[in-house]
């Protein structure tokens, strides 16, 4: 693609870790090119200085202008501060706007914008339509990936929930529980059953499957390590692994991202890739599905683009083949 | 106490993650001697010649001899090896038998020799007047304190827990999951609703409360790091988070390492103690328990230690008064 | 000892890492019962609002109040802190005074106060009659214990060295770099060869080696890890191997925490005790010396107790036979 | 490129830890196709048997066979087990050999195969004409790759040198050292200023200043953490922090992959990415070299597919621009 055909990308809040993520994938997008990062703070001092990581790839710098000169905006800001951004500048219409904060996933609106849900393994078809995107939470996404095939089998019922995170869902902000000293070696739980993602959640599965009461018990682990979403979820039913297997099979057959193991999997199968993994187990008349994803790309920004990929007709894996850790 | 008046005791399978926590707690209690550690593979060795973090505090070296010039006798061995032994081998009567493997936790018997569950939280008395103790596991141990006093209160019904567990949980054989590279920040689970612990916590609970039709559905998962265990279980409830929090902390007024924090807890609280904290939450008509140990302390070697000195009519704490690691 | 006969102790600044362990090591000490714990920002509050760990072991409470009744006071104060600290404040001059920060280990006094450089491997008699000790370093105590012997034997010449530090080591606040996100799987250097702990080295060894230069290159090392000091010093000189070992063997053949291992040791041998490992090679002209050591017991708390014990004429070990983490 | 343009590449071993890095930057270069990958123990399985992050990204299989068909030929195996292949299969003379291990970093041939050591900052038109490439040993990379501008510029004499190896540059062999339970949290050394790596750093770096006495006093450090190596190195210098700095960005002008960096560095800077980056202080008449890595990339695949990128005539950079993990 000639460059003055490539998409242009405005990123808002370039300097957090979903707009760092953000950057790294779209730097190295074949179809893309940043036109701004955006950050008050940062305004003038190049990418590096903040995203250390990026000496060597890029001279860009962070701006305090905006500009409509773009085709996509990816807003990184934190929960709160999209809505208040949208609302104090005038974005042209004909910009696309992700945005990856929960500002917008539950039908909110802003000035006559209208955002989708940008899960596109339950709705891709409304997402290459659509110009406003609410990209999924983290958890979210894990979660929903995990439960969507029987959800459209309308098969979901009571569902119990283990999610453990990597210390990045919880942002660079310092706190007490954010010292390495505290949560090297530690475990902790936190909004036992209270999880925010579980209003959007619902509203997906129900979707689906109408009927769902929407009985989700979820229970959020602080893990001690910095990237990774594992989640282990079971529930009644009265499929068969196989039947549960094909089930799963048949739904992601034609997504990219999201496969279904039938060996056991862990978490570094995964880590710093947009991909989820699925894996099945039926224990008497229990269906236990564990999922799996990098909760700052499959989970935010890696996710924002696959959105974007297919808002703008580009192949939904471009840019997003990423090496994994493993290690 | 006088040295000819101490306890005398030894240890069988000293060379194991439980038999090294066993010298080193035994080592500096004020109520003991070490008779003999036994160990096939490393007879004659200086015991810092296996626990290298020994060098400088005892001489001592690993025997292959048996003798029944015991008070108290230690089984530090594998699965199935614990009975094996006391089969091989004329233990004397008097020798009081506590056995930290799963081979006499649901009722088995060796040449006569009958054991009593060593859970102290459950039956201390029944402890104190024991000849032989079957020493519980480590998950059953943080799942049982999480319930007994639901259980005695007969308030269970199906109850769902996760448990994530440290690397010395799975012993010192080198597997593919047990490798630095493979388990660093890497999450995992095994044996999904299906763990062998459940038995003898079903038994327990079913003491309690024998109408508890006994369904734990219980996640194992595995953690990056080295000691303790997290466990969260749980389930439907009409009490008030202070109704549950009196009934609790009643139930362990008498018990001097399990304590019921009003605040929220994490893992580090009891690493490298004798301890068990339990923390309560209530969200509609869900109760929420959770509870921590160190796995090889509270969930082994240390309270091992716990039943011999119940067993022995010494303080219940004697020798167990550890430091923690907190950091 | 009875408890009327026990030694009172006043813990100064009782909310930090250095306070904290003091605190864990105190309550349990057979010979000194804890008077008070100053902290003038958690006054009223129980031990364990800071130090959550401490929950069930005690019901003590932090005390905005001063008081003389003490026999030693332990000032585990910021670095300038401990100076302003009784500059402000009358302390009886009977009490002895032990101070963590660095504030009086280079002859520095305070009104006519003069502090004796706390190492027992160093000056254990001076220590014996000091009425005052300035606690070395953390750092300082590893790379001290590693060169001493060498010192007296006046073999020291240029000196290479490596540290390599837990994040305990840089306190409780919070910063970029004490972040758990930056800091896991991560390695950094900080005042490489420009630490301020040299200055307390080279004082030290020049005591034992008048003519030594004090060129020592230190490079101080961030692990990712919490708790212990490595460190790894190298030098020409003409000993064989068993010629060092019997020198440092010699040397410290009275001092019951720091040891000679024949065998390679790696950091875990030591967290969580008050023992300081030394291990020794040599290659062509080079001896290589290897010294470990946890940074906030031997490195801080540990030995500001054994001092007390020193000075107060305990045995050295009294309530310091603690249990190593070892995994 | 069309595919039948595409370099045809072979890996020999593709089951270990490089060779696993080697297909997984294949798979994305854009102008390679990966032929086959052998395996003798492991023929017919999928890659994703053995590596398991590689789910949904190839169906490829493993092969017990060999075939000439190729234009590149990579030597993924143990050290000693190259020569032996080499010796033992016919390679075709038109196929290029890069060779992964130690067997031909010091002049050796085989067959008549003479060998260009591959390090491209080092001597990359000698490897654009090469047919055989030894491909440089982690540790030496980071090492040489911190010292070459001095040695161009005739400036290297005695040199004290720190390295951390996370624990991958151990391989995934089942050993005491590599177990989860050890190794976390833990620090220890090996083969302390014996490194097998110092044979070919001092060959490269007299090729460069013959005069240089060939001193590196070289301190290996097993890291806690799976990935990445940091060095520091230093020596005396009359230069000054400016003076220096020019002499290194000079060196690296024309280099895509190593970068020097005027503020602190920290090793996840490069973690996942074949990236070198190195930092410079100067503290009296020492100058301090930083020099970062990740050694299956920058010090092992990644540096094995710079070399074939230089060899064939693509760029440099095709296939290597790799996201780091950052956190």
């Amino acid at each position: 693609m000639a460059n003055d055909k490539k998409i242009k990308a405005g990123i808002i809040g370039g300097a957090g870790y979903t707009g760092g993520e953000m950057i790294r994938v779209l730097l190295n997008h074949p179809d893309v090119t940043i036109a701004y990062i955006h950050s008050r703070s940062n305004a003038g001092n190049p990418l590096y200085a903040v995203h250390a990581d990026l000496l060597g790839e890029t001279e860009l710098t962070f701006t305090g202008e905006l500009s409509n000169d773009i085709d996509v905006m990816f807003l990184c800001l934190g929960h709160g501060e999209a809505k208040k951004f949208l609302a104090e500048n005038e974005i042209a219409p004909t910009v696309k706007v992700i945005d990856l904060s929960q500002d917008f996933r539950l039908g909110e609106t802003s000035n006559g914008r209208e955002f989708v849900y940008g899960l596109p393994e339950l709705q891709r078809e409304k997402i290459a339509t659509a110009s406003n995107i609410a990209n999924p939470g983290c958890f979210a996404t894990a979660i929903q990936l995990g439960l969507l095939p029987l959800a459209k089998a309308g098969l979901l019922n009571e569902v119990h929930t283990t999610g453990i995170t990597g210390s990045t869902g919880a942002g660079q902000s310092l706190q007490a529980t954010s010292h390495f000293t505290w949560r090297a070696n530690n475990v902790s739980t936190y909004k036992v059953l209270t999880h925010q993602h579980l209003k959007e959640i619902r509203r997906s599965l129900q979707l689906l499957q109408p009927s769902f009461g929407g009985e989700i018990n979820f229970v959020p682990v602080r893990g001690d390590y910095p990237r990774g979403i594992w989640i282990t979820s079971y529930l009644q039913s009265d499929l068969t692994l196989e039947e549960a297997q094909q089930l799963y099979k048949n739904y992601y057959a034609g997504h990219p991202f999201t496969h279904v193991s039938e060996k056991q999997i862990d978490l570094k199968q995964v880590v710093n890739t947009n991909k989820c993994l699925i894996q099945l187990e039926k224990t008497g008349n229990k269906l236990v599905i564990h999922s799996i994803e990098d909760n700052l790309l499959k989970g935010a920004s890696g996710q924002a683009v696959q959105n974007m990929n297919i808002m703008c007709g580009l192949d939904e894996t471009a840019g997003l083949k990423l090496k994994s850790i493993v290690f």
